[in-house]
């Protein structure tokens, strides 16, 4: 089965247009920036894709890819109003924990503790020297949990706990997202009041993080930066398939045997990423770190931020 | 006043013998190994020292310096009877969590982070796949919290989250020390029950790690990193007075204003390390790790863990 | 067109058996090692398996994905073997320049500085303090000259402006290799004395290092860790078409056009990796540079070794 | 005796006003940027202050202590200013190879090679595909040598190598310095034509690298990042001593083993540095290689540089 974290993609999968429980709006910003709204509404629709009820909204920049930096400023921006508005201003205003999910020491992995490295993280000052900085500051904290198989403890656990402590009014967990596409991959990001579903995307994570387990809103924030070597490898096959109208398809157990040979190979898992993912990682993880940056304070523009992170 | 983390320099800046409150016993290992234990038993002890109530126990092995792998090894199965001897093999089968202080960006900071990454971490295969180790390997979890200025959250309110959700029988928390003597860096190590004190060491820690504030015995493994400069310059400038008998003393308010020059500034802590920490840093952490991963199982060898490791 | 920089798999797929001017000799080396020479030895077999003349060694390792320790240090004797043979002792007693091809800032790249960083230097001991060590140890050095992209300056133009100053007898050179497979990864590694040819493997290398370039022999050691996602589109996509035989084949301005689909991406090249190439970058570069250590010495343990290293 | 790679410093410690050979000129900047120009011109004069003829360019901005990234801008403009200055336009437009100097793995060595990641490097551009950048761009390399002791080659051997292949018109060598005062560590730069001498600085520098060795100009940059600790305890303990008047000085031989007991200990060299090192490494690489960017290229702004650069 196709393996991709992203509803706008596990939508065209199960067929587009006209899903029971899924609704759909675009939006486009100019520029070349389209924001995207699947909405899984009922019971029927969360079956049909695949993932839990809620909001998804994909913030698409294609010209990412050259890596300008007015066009990475003004997709920060639209991100900025985008979790702004999934996450309301009372939220925001009344503390935020970001929890950046995933392995630091696995490149493909590592977006999530890349960007609590670069949040304008400010609830110790708020709380102990609150002279020090402005009222339009809010109170955001951000912890990277690591991985299970690194700690020994489930990365819900870990948040659980510090929810406990901290008493934010909001989640943000930041991940590492599989796509189906290869241009995806430094493109795209997700936004979902859904929070991540257990064992998604790449990293360990078995307890989900959203408002169930963890008793508050929870937003996710996921960026493609992977494609599994099974999935291009089945949706290869299936459009070889397509081209061969008639008795002489390939059978479903051999394309199975096919995938399986490049896509768990000595018990490693094969991913498709671009040869540079270190310098993309980067640049993903300042886009994501701006845009939260953006979001969670009260007007202030990326050079005021930058003057307080000094 | 001189800043040190180790109970044992403390004692002798205190005047040495005959300290009512606390009690000394030295231990000769053999091989250059040598153990000191300095008891502080009573509310007396405490004050003359500057350190809680507890066991302070010092392993010295001035051969590290030399980087040489069999005498680490020596120094690794010391560590770690000494950390079975202070926990209890109770507790130690009961489940430990290692938490490991500092600032993975910060070189001098770091070593805790780096211990955790080396660690035999089993809270997981234990849980999910016991079948798959054998009935020597206890329960280890780990977990790297970081630090207040970078997380917004204190080091203690995130373990104290961890430990309700993760239920360990036993905290042991890692850190890099301040030490009075350049010649401590890579040569020794202390191991407290007395738990870590609010504001001590480098980073930042405001709430203390102890029985009394995580309800469960907390053992604290500390490694001179650095000396301040402050530490520095007081201990020559009191020695400089004391070849000066007579009236020709420096005055103390014109020691202190020397000391201040060199200690903090332009806003940043001025230490004194090795030019070449960074290797310390990794060979402290592999010391520490191995007797970590020789403490918390029951007789398996460093080849052993290896291969489970892997 | 396949992309692989292994002989072996070049000759699999010119055909295999009977390419004139191709030998090859397997030799099994027992414990699950095995060795095969290939040897180019005209111009036929060059044009035939589109490499230059020259010996081709691979060693197969498949229990190396264990990540077992006495396998890698198996391994990594029957590689230092190999590495002594191809280059002879008389180059060896003579002055070794090694040098680490590779980019050090992208992961999958960075397989060549991190040997070189691991690898036991010592011409400058032996030229400013040769009484300090013993007389087994021979003269060798090491230079990750960086890639084009991130120098100006062609890897072959560093490289040679190095042995004009240093003058070894022998230049050997690590990179990375592109594999046509991804179970060659961490399993296989690849010695040749034909040097290395413009525009193979990945990085950026436009003049040849060989012989004739430098005026001295040099010894290529590739490790296969990536495999072009196009390598692996294009091999899916002939298996499926040979499963249709007769006129229902897909045509090969499709295959084409789909290959381009997933290979080059909004100017990135797509390569398949384990998920956790950081990881397998550490035990590959201790694989070789414990391989190199060994060779380049005269009867030397890797425990004698490290104890000089440190 | 004091160990500073500042001419300014140097000439401070001896004697300041009137030294023959030396001259001095002082050039406020404005902003609180202030730039001093020491000139070394006769024999007399490189006795006295232990350094080379030729001219000191020391740049001094106290305000980057606050990491705000205007007063970065503004001192990364006075620089290019002051390199293009002693380099001249003839040098710069045909062509320049950077060499940055000191040792990747270890933090406070690491300026140099950290400056080269960040550099807008053209060369190759040039060469092969010189219709992709318009004509204000210059020919710009840049290679990190490596240190002596992870090497087995001397620095000066790979960039004379280098030099002799790349032919640029001019070498511009980055490294990090020792001061005499903590407080010169993150806001002093010093340029100087003189090249690098053999032995100063932290790293392995034997061979000097200037006009006469490389047969083409040199100039040096170098950024103050660590005092010795030597250094700190002479100064205290010589400005101990001139509190003494009278017979009660502290004598030579006292001092001397004093300061030895905390400058080299088990083998290590101790340096006096900010706690922080690390961020001060990045900023201080992101100033230099600004300016350098500045500098090399004709009329260009960081934002033009940055969209080339991506």
């Amino acid at each position: 089965m196709i393996r991709t974290d992203l509803a706008m993609e596990a939508r065209e999968a199960a067929g587009g247009d006209q899903i029971p429980g899924v609704s759909v709006v675009n939006d486009d910003k100019g520029d070349g920036v389209t924001v995207t709204r699947v909405k899984i509404f009922s019971p029927e629709g969360e079956k049909a894709l695949g993932k839990g009820m809620g909001m998804y909204v994909t913030v698409e920049v294609p010209a990412l890819v050259t890596n300008d930096r007015s066009t990475e400023n003004k997709a920060a921006e639209v991100l900025a109003a985008e979790i702004r508005a999934l996450a309301g201003d009372n939220a925001i205003r009344n503390g935020v924990l970001v929890t950046g999910l995933g392995n630091r020491m696995v490149t493909a992995d590592s977006l999530g503790p890349a960007v609590c490295d670069a949040l304008f993280v400010t609830r110790h000052i708020k709380q102990y020297a609150p002279q020090e900085i402005d009222e339009r500051i809010n109170t955001v904290s951000a912890i990277a949990p690591g991985v299970l198989g690194v700690t020994g403890v489930e990365t819900g656990e870990v948040i659980e706990g510090v929810v406990q402590n901290v008493k934010p009014a909001l989640v943000i967990a930041v991940d590492s997202l599989a796509s189906r596409n290869v241009s995806r991959i430094r493109t795209t990001v997700q936004l979902t009041d859904a929070g991540i579903s257990p064992g998604s995307g790449i990293g360990n994570k078995r307890k989900a993080l959203n408002r169930e387990t963890l008793g508050i809103p929870v937003i996710a924030i996921g960026v493609p930066l992977v494609v599994y070597a099974s999935t291009i490898a089945e949706d290869l096959l299936t459009a070889a398939n397509e081209k061969n109208e008639g008795s002489k398809r390939i059978p479903d157990f051999e394309i199975q045997r096919m995938v399986e040979g490049i896509s768990n190979v000595n018990g490693a898992e094969m991913v498709v990423t671009p040869k540079e993912i270190d310098f993309i990682i980067q640049s993903c993880a300042r886009l994501v770190s701006n845009a939260l940056n953006l979001a969670l304070h009260e007007n202030m523009n990326l050079e005021e931020i930058q003057k307080y992170m000094s």
